[in-house]
């Protein structure tokens, strides 16, 4: 059976606008790879769905981001996309792990996160620089909610210092990145169908 | 003549919300501190208002962050004030500072941004664990956007690893709490004081 | 077959330091609760270590990386301990992280780092703020280095803000800490040993 | 009178090292721009000298520090330059921002620390990326130690993501290169002759 991705885009830009995202970019390519690996990638762009402020899994009337955590929890595997703004994540994506939070009191009877058993990798894209950065504060926010990272997990691209190139704008996609998805994935896959099969124990009763 | 000061309120909940806000509290105890030094502070919850997601100045419509732009800019300090959530910043923090990467051009003869001259301080509550890393973050956004930076322009309060008490609920504020808040407000206070009869210099023509 | 952890302390004080150390401490407490998951646990307190600077794996005369490095790659398991200064990891936790830095270019025929398979989890002390940030470093310096992050991989401890307690010195360790050890240690060893049995495939020929 | 600067170069390099500095380079730039404003600039290269670990002013015998604490605090502008080495700020800087958590303790009779009234700058260099997040550990750890921070107060460069390329071996200097140096140096000079010449006040008695 295949495993199942789910990619989140934190782009700024909702899908009805005009400039191309570099966050969907890397992440298509990032869709595209994980095929080889038979993973089957769905992409909800955040910014198209109105993700109400709050720690808790439905903050009530309006609030859309009760459907993306049931597809997060449908999911073998989560790919967080985000722009880089200042060096940082951006805000939607903060948004979304905030609402992650909620998975520290959601626990089954051997006090198991509902995450528990999957796998997250990150996809990071700006100007010119923050990769490094962007990725440790995905990594922890996703690694305190349960999430399990695969050994290089994350794809970046940044341009030179000050630049203001967009990834999606590039000619071609460079090598070192082409490898750094291949490698994302390929790890990816491999540890989520490990933990698909074998899950953590919790603790004992 | 008085300074100004504004102060941002990120946290998660509008006014409209039955709990108590930590965020505010500190901001109170900070404004309070500032009647000392002459300075008058005006505050703006953040989750009260529509700011949509961008790095432009005007969002078009609907869009509630022009007024809150002009607000910082009529002000000599600007206070930064928000909750820890997962040892980061909150994502409406996020989402003000992103707004000001618009300060980036923004900038008159001298190649100075509307922003400079102006000091920033920053406020910041949490339950556990995180004011160092926030204060980092912020001081970087903040300060890449034009921003001066006082000597311990921080205050903060977290309780202990993983407790859950939150800082409005203490049954009196800590004497290193107070300190703190009496040093940001005097160093802050004093070197607005500065910048405001001496601006930056800019490039000469 | 047993695992075999391999905990790095990195505290500023040497063993002939009279201070105790508390992450020492914290490491202890891990390496008792890995006992019950059939981990057998060494420890090297890096400040009685000449770790010269670099990111090779062998800085030359008198370096005493090389050995360190032996026993990270003779393990299953790196727990990565660090005090916390000023909000962020220790000076000696940062040099050895650098050293690792060499593995970025030591693969085998299909592209692994040597360390793959390998998998880290992170103890954090200190007074009071920084847990988060500290973890957040240190998952993406050691994931960047090829290592495998399970779910909730860090224990940590901090005091009340600006406090001055030290861990080791707490009467009894916090229900909270021993609930998070038990949960490190139970996460780490059950994906290492998954790991163990079932590397990652690397890329194909 | 001239405003005098201190620079340190946290490269990991000595000066015996056949390999060139990138950071040296960055500080030499600095150094050079700074004449403009009539300061003089001295610079220390840290990897020269035994800083031991620690947190005090004085570790102790063989302990270089307290010359160059002496050297801190004789200057009115604190340049801290360093690599960046995966995505952070590089162990030898991390050694000197610790030794600078003494002057926490360290305080007048109002109550000022002993860094007070000075400005302090940062310059990063890297390959590829982090030094966003380099100047943001940078800042809240001097700030924290009390020094105030002007507008853009960084100057730094960075390659293409996963590039190799090194800061020093640019045939020329980026233009967005030379003007963020001219930017921190005129805030700098500007900020440290107004502090100069009156001193954060203090608290009363």
């Amino acid at each position: 059976m295949p495993l199942k991705a789910l990619a989140l885009n934190a782009t700024l830009k909702s899908s009805s606008s005009t400039e191309k995202s570099s966050t969907a970019h890397m992440l298509d390519l990032i869709a595209r790879e994980f095929e080889k690996f038979d993973v089957i990638t769905t992409t909800v762009r955040l910014a198209d769905h109105n993700i109400k402020p709050g720690v808790t899994s439905d903050e009530g009337e309006g609030d859309e981001w009760p459907e993306i955590r049931r597809k997060i929890l449908a999911a073998d595997i989560l790919v967080m996309g985000t722009p880089i703004w200042m060096g940082q994540p951006g805000s939607i994506c903060k948004r979304a792990l905030e609402r992650m939070d909620a998975f520290l009191s959601e626990k089954d009877d051997a006090g198991r996160m509902v995450s528990y058993g999957r796998v997250a990798a990150v996809a990071v894209v700006g100007n010119e620089d923050g990769a490094h950065h962007v990725s440790a504060e995905l990594y922890q926010a996703l690694n305190d909610v349960g999430f399990t990272l695969p050994a290089n997990a994350v794809a970046y691209w940044v341009g030179e210092a000050m630049g203001s190139v967009n990834f999606v704008d590039l000619k071609e996609v460079p090598d070192v990145v082409t490898n750094t998805i291949s490698m994302l994935t390929r790890n990816t896959a491999h540890l989520a169908g490990l933990l698909k099969s074998s899950q953590y124990p919790g603790e004992e009763k």
